[in-house]
């Protein structure tokens, strides 16, 4: 008995994905440096040279046993003091090791956060521009995912719409700031304003509602962005991060829920984790990388590109009359497309152009595009020419 | 909302792991080499150290996105060929990469099948005794387990079981064979005879009921076992492999399906898997790990210890007058207690012997008890003499 809901979904294809293909594809007819690929939210720069060393002296360890045996479902307990000790230090949290749950990636983060804090036929919100697998992530969980629309200003959140999809059935909300695909960071005061209306919603309904920030791109921040972490401003909250972009190691799945030690049932909810993931099969994330990212501490690949590289291309584009609202961190950006209809704007730019652009429709908002410039800047530069001849043709 | 379920869950606690955290109490109070530990299933070889030079040999790779990037949901195509091509050698099967899924071990491997091949409500048969983490895996998932009562002459098949509990609401078989907690390995007759039942019961339902082939002690064969690959005995078969045992990287979570080229939608049960690692958080299992494996091929651990230690264990337990049907593979075997009841036995061999068995009841199999000789034999010899006590005491 075939699953015929996993069949079907084989027909919708991720537009990132199909663009992706094809702009190798392209690459092969004309050489890949000759594609200005933005399609891709892949990290461009390499890993720290310190984190290599790390992982080289972890494997040497005879104690192979120690370094490659299992971990407890929820993480190993050393590493898990480790970075809740890191968090207090950096953020003034007061996190212990049982509030750490350590998982794969920012997506193991948010399949374990969304099933302890909700139940099958929840609601939860998120803001548009989302990024568009937050939809497998809530609807093959059996839950609903109701998005709001943007905030085209300056893609922080449009409140008036929020109270209106706060609904009795909402039991969770899941930001993502820094955002892909905006690359907006969400200011103190935004993240003030939405804690303050969640609050009295919980009031209001009687029922916790559970604030799950995602938040991979947190060390991906440009200069003079306000910054907030978002768990100090909300108890019921549960940060959801992932070392993919900070160390470039999106293949090693490795990151970590922290629940707010203000939270209800901040005391069991990582031991709920362990259990869930009997269920998804997770187990416990790669040991090898729960110990690596421990001992790594707060290191970071060199991230200055991402911002070299945002500086470049906004002052270039929106010299060329497009309308960006400036990004405060990721490797992100989305203009407005000068025309309505952004999918027939980035086919002509990939068929014209051999730009590879990503029309925002799948994020929730259609008449954008997407610019992931996480790519060498020397291949940023060139494409300037480029996007000048497609605006000015 | 707090999920109630998984929080009651929490009450259930392994009955194994309570085994384990008890003995390593008494280890502080009397020195853990005192223990006789024999409660948990964690391999105590080391990690070949050809494999630990593929992990250097890659972690030193300058091009760290190649290592360490996004792999494919489905696992890096070069990695699945590799792997397809050494099954092919090996079992003389045709799989090609499109039929592999990799996935993070066994526990992974079991999650993405189980949801490909049936739906909600569905109902998945096993056979006692049976690993107890099957619950949670079928389960959570929404799936209904079956368990047919043990064949205790020899711990293969009862197959007059089997036939009644087959009924038209079994949408899969799931089996374990090298087997944990008995140790027995399915000859081919076994398999043979499963085979023409489930392909009878398809013809007669007029559904598919896929087989899972949970197959982590794989590379665990004792001299002269008659040990089939299960895959060529039945179309609708799936093989769901970890590295765990084999190369002693347990926390490492790599693995594998390996659909059979012959069965129902062979050519995208991979690809759903691929759909269905998007709501369970999975993505990729780790890459360094993918190639790693790939590059290890057939290589193992040491893993002649355990057949050292069956052996010393069997013939003075059955010295000692116990009835153990002898292993054919795997770290385990499954003495019948010498009492009814065999927590009781457990408990009295724990308390006056420091000797940690598990009884398994909750394998489905009361009355008898595990033995996890994963251990140095040095360890398990010192141990007769707390048996030889327990036993004649």
């Amino acid at each position: 008995m075939i699953n015929e809901f996993y069949k079907e979904m084989l027909k919708g294809k991720s537009v990132i994905r199909t663009l992706s293909e094809r702009a190798v594809k392209r690459g092969q007819e004309i050489g890949y440096g000759n594609v200005f690929d933005f399609s891709l939210g892949n990290p461009s720069v390499p890993v720290p040279g310190e984190f290599t060393d790390i992982l080289k002296r972890l494997t040497e360890n005879p104690d192979s046993m120690y370094i490659h045996g299992y971990s407890q479902s929820q993480g190993i307990p050393e590493v898990r003091k480790a970075l809740a000790d890191q968090l207090n230090r950096r953020f003034g949290m007061e996190y212990t090791g049982e509030h750490l749950f350590m998982t794969t990636g920012a997506a193991g983060a948010i399949a374990h956060a969304l099933r302890a804090v909700t139940v099958k036929g929840d609601s939860v919100i998120t803001f548009a521009p989302f990024f568009p697998e937050y939809h497998p992530y809530i609807d093959n969980a059996g839950r609903h995912l109701k998005v709001v629309p943007p905030d085209t200003v300056n893609f922080q959140i449009d409140f008036d719409a929020f109270e209106e999809a706060l609904t009795e059935d909402v039991a969770a909300v899941l930001i993502n700031s820094p955002n892909n695909p905006s690359g907006t960071v969400y200011s103190t005061e935004t993240v003030r304003t939405l804690a303050d209306i969640m609050d009295k919603a919980q009031k209001k309904y009687g029922h916790s509602i559970f604030l799950l920030s995602d938040e991979p791109y947190r060390e991906i921040i440009f200069k003079g962005t306000d910054s907030p972490y978002v768990t100090k401003y909300y108890d019921n909250s549960i940060s959801c991060y992932s070392y993919s972009k900070s160390l470039s190691i999106p293949g090693e799945r490795i990151g970590y829920i922290a629940v707010n030690p203000a939270c209800e049932c901040a005391d069991i909810i990582s031991v709920m984790c362990g259990q869930i993931s009997r269920g998804l099969g997770h187990n416990c994330p790669p040991a090898l990388f729960q110990r690596a990212v421990a001992e790594a501490g707060e290191m970071t690949s060199d991230l200055s590109v991402y911002e070299t590289n945002m500086n470049l291309l906004y002052d270039a584009l929106t010299d060329l009359g497009l309308e960006i609202v400036k990004p405060g961190g990721t490797f992100y950006m989305m203009p407005k497309a000068p025309v309505p209809d952004s999918v027939e704007f980035c086919m002509k730019a990939f068929e014209e152009q051999d730009l590879v652009l990503v029309p925002t429709d799948s994020f929730g908002c259609p008449g954008y595009f997407r610019i992931a410039y996480c790519v060498d800047t020397e291949k940023a530069e060139r494409s300037l020419e480029a996007f000048k001849r497609l605006l000015k043709g």
